[in-house]
């Protein structure tokens, strides 16, 4: 029995949560942002069903509120910055907007952020950016979960890339992990009782498999075979090393209740006013994106879509109709709210 | 049967053509330097195979020798290169030389290459510079050869990505085009007379095929589906519109001999000395790589490899035992020298 609810109402109650357990304004406010604009694209995995978690890691000490960063600069157009162990979110939007005049100054600029919370749907910032203008190259490791391409172990986070690019109604957002699927998903296919796709995951022992629950004991398949493990790996090492925290195994802390989050994330900010095709760009972008939507679809498609459409649609539909939940997850976020806020 | 060529051989070979031709000696060696090292990494298709096209192309006045590209420092990090339809290959390398010494200062810089002809194997640049110390992301674009995914019409390149980070022993280096293989590839199944495997490519209708034939006169699949369609329009977009070039169809000029290159590049250089993890990238990076060697192969794999490995150990053997090539590739480039070089 799905429980439908606005989106205010799901932002004033994370909101309230999260005041209650002490955090400022703009930290609560930026996480529930967050995780409402996952809600509203149908990302439900990076959406409110984490608040439990994350309350019971403030409670726990592993996460820290009213947090104030340490910001350093290294260049003119290298802002480095020590979370705190405080909101990923707050830690990295307060700081990408910090990083912004910089870039519209030289044309470029980079934010490492590290020891901050898990910074939920990595698209959020490089939309945001895109709106605001600028080119948003956005990355951050995640705890192990995908094998190497050709191996039988979980070693590599499925560390996600983000692209944001202005356009002209709305930006192009690119918001992908590095593996084909994500556990979230194999949960939803065991919970139906289905099979998983073939290519999707492999057991413990290494064998490719259609069963959820091996898949969930095993790892997950990178996207694209070795080019998915490609970028995964480098995203490990460009997001994790360069912020100064680890790679690989030493990654945790985003989903369980007993580590201190120890990912990194990398930003890479663009503006496009400082190269020959800037003028030009959100036009170049908006017509490249209408050919590829109006061409010829392939077999068992009707449409070509682009990146970031379906998501769009969907949170234009649901900011009217609203954000439908399963009961358990708004009925855990509603009893959290009536034990914290007095 | 093939002919086995040394390293200086070959370099030796290449300059003289195009010194022939009027090139100037930095860009002889560039040129010959960027095909030499993929003929030593078995990528043949980016290797002196593709002398002939050039000179064609110079002949007929497509690509201009002894330029000088007109460079403008738009900002202190960001330099953009109009390569005066020359060399791609020598502007790229000379810019980016010419840019290093800002990303020593800002930590960070950014270069874009436009009218300029195609740079050949993305990953020499990277390796490059990650061989010196920095990070490097580098991207081009190419002809239309990869449909969208659910798309049946070829509209996007098989843009390539290339990501360069130092490293102990040797810089690491992703080097992969965003669709699951190559046209070269696909011709070397059909000289061979063998089926290509599915999921490579689809006819000209949009059909799933295994038959090189209708392979090559309809599209490449994007690696990984949709993340591989997405990263490649990502590319065609920042490496193309950016750089004030076109995307999509109207790249040309890479491997015809009808029109001007209208691909467009796009570097970021990153100081990792600007970092928290800086002074520790390196060793980090040694330790995860060996790790991923050292884990257990999955089913049919005797070893997990890193990207990268396969050539590194190709190209070791290669400068001792020399370049393989087929009759033809060699005869035609001797050929040609005994044409041009008087």
């Amino acid at each position: 029995m799905p429980v439908t609810v606005s989106h205010k109402e799901q932002m004033d109650l994370i909101v309230a949560v999260l005041r209650g357990l002490g955090a400022t304004e703009e930290e609560a406010f930026i996480q529930a942002d967050v995780w409402t604009e996952a809600d509203l694209r149908g990302i439900h995995s990076h959406g409110v069903q984490r608040l439990p978690v994350m309350v019971t890691r403030i409670q726990k000490g592993l996460m820290k509120v009213n947090v104030k960063p340490e910001r350093v600069w290294s260049t003119n157009s290298v802002l480095n910055v020590d979370g705190k162990d405080g909101f990923g979110t707050a830690v990295c939007e307060t700081s990408l907007r910090e990083l912004t005049p910089a870039v519209r100054k030289h044309g470029v600029g980079v934010l490492t952020v590290r020891n901050a919370a898990h910074i939920g749907m990595v698209g959020y910032y490089a939309e945001r950016r895109a709106l605001e203008g600028l080119i948003c190259l956005a990355f951050t490791t995640t705890e192990v979960l995908v094998h190497p391409f050709g191996g039988a172990e979980a070693l590599v986070g499925t560390n996600p890339i983000a692209i944001g690019i202005p356009g002209i109604k709305r930006p192009f957002l690119l918001d992908m992990a590095t593996s084909v699927s994500a556990m979230g998903r194999i949960i939803a296919f065991k919970h139906r009782g289905e099979k998983i796709p073939e290519g999707w995951a492999i057991d413990k022992d290494g064998n490719p498999t259609t069963d959820p629950d091996a898949a969930l004991h095993g790892s997950l398949d990178p996207a694209g075979g070795p080019k998915g493990y490609g970028l995964g790996i480098s995203i490990a090492m460009l997001s994790g090393l360069l912020a100064g925290m680890p790679c690989g195994r030493e990654v945790l802390g985003t989903l369980d209740t007993d580590y201190r989050c120890t990912v990194g994330d990398l930003f890479i900010l663009i503006d496009p006013q400082a190269f020959p095709g800037g003028p030009t760009l959100a036009a170049g972008v908006q017509r490249y994106l209408e050919e590829l939507r109006a061409s010829k679809p392939g077999k068992g498609f009707k449409q070509v879509s682009v990146p970031g459409d379906p998501e769009s649609k969907l949170r234009d539909e649901r900011l009217k109709t609203g954000i439908p939940h399963p009961e358990e997850v708004w009925h855990a976020a509603e009893q959290l709210r009536s034990t914290i806020v007095k």
